[in-house]
């Protein structure tokens, strides 16, 4: 059988669009909201979808001058265990990317970065909520005292680029905003993927 | 600073852990599910804890013997936009990882595949979800006709291993499912991950 490749498809995904017919909000709670639409399918027919809407969040592959990598042990309750992580956070209304990426390094690890460079972004649960996650990665790290917010304990390590491969590998480490890290950090530093560093600040200003 | 390494930390994370006092269903729609827990936090305070009750999904990566990956494009609702991604699907109640692989896989591509070996799990939404995705691999692969679900939509395609890091890299390709598959295949292909290849009927008896 011969599959097509890519760019033999229709470069339009019209034969594919959902269109909303209707939009209700079915639940908010403190964190999560829940939104339910009926959409038009591509065929016709009608259907309901349901999904979270969520502000978005950033999460930061802060690089030391050693090469090591800051990470983070915290305690996801979902799964009710603790997760080896990079320092990730929500975005507040409005707020850049660089912005909150910076409060979270600083507040979580108390790092301070010269350079941030963005990769791009992810989204992590893409069948039912609307969450983006920046990527960005921070070097020239400073260190300084941590301020967590009241309700957040977390534990503050350095890894070797190394040893995350390996807890990937044996499943250690399952968040997938972290594996995505480390992709990026290969393909950086095998010269595949480029990054371009600039201070926080011309960052702000863009 | 010095940043300690992992096995510095104390082995425990009970100076993390967040232990239920109590919890409750907040919404039940179609196909989300809220709980919001009261939880007692290591300080002795009490916080809320909101999270999705997820059933879990299976990702495939199939191998075509040229080398190429079979991917799909999919309306992906919550973004309102199609997504490149690999395979996928929920888990039905009790069913085993690969039973629901071999099933999607089937479905939504028509290939069936003589060998799957699980490369390991994926945790996407660690702060308010429990979903968990096992990732597989497939090979061996044999064309069929394909059985979309009732209201399923979707293209099937053919890409390298090279097309899909350059999506990556340029942002075409955002799904962290994906982008973790592309790690695990690089890292097998580079001879440092190993998987173990078997039957699907093989898998399904252990």
């Amino acid at each position: 059988m011969s599959l097509p490749p890519l760019n033999a498809l229709p470069a339009d995904d019209a034969h594919l669009r959902e269109v909303c017919a209707q939009s209700r909000e079915a639940y908010r709670g403190h964190f999560l909201q829940v939104r339910q639409d009926d959409v038009l399918l591509p065929d016709g027919n009608t259907a309901n979808r349901e999904y979270i809407v969520h502000p978005g969040a950033v999460m930061v592959v802060p690089l030391l001058d050693d090469g090591r990598l800051v990470m983070e042990r915290q305690y996801r309750y979902p799964m009710h265990r603790a997760y080896l992580e990079f320092p990730a956070g929500k975005l507040e209304a409005g707020e850049p990317g660089i912005v909150c990426g910076v409060r979270e390094l600083f507040e979580e690890t108390g790092f301070r970065a010269a350079e941030w460079a963005c990769a791009g972004e992810l989204h992590n649960a893409i069948a039912y909520s609307s969450e983006r996650i920046e990527v960005w990665f921070a070097r020239g790290l400073v260190a300084g005292e941590r301020q967590l917010d009241a309700g957040e304990f977390l534990d503050v390590f350095a890894a070797t680029e190394a040893e995350l491969a390996d807890w990937i590998a044996d499943g250690r480490v399952t968040d997938a905003k972290t594996m995505v890290g480390l992709l990026w950090l290969q393909q950086w530093r095998a010269g595949r993927w480029a990054l371009t560093w600039k201070p926080a600040d011309a960052w702000a200003h863009d």
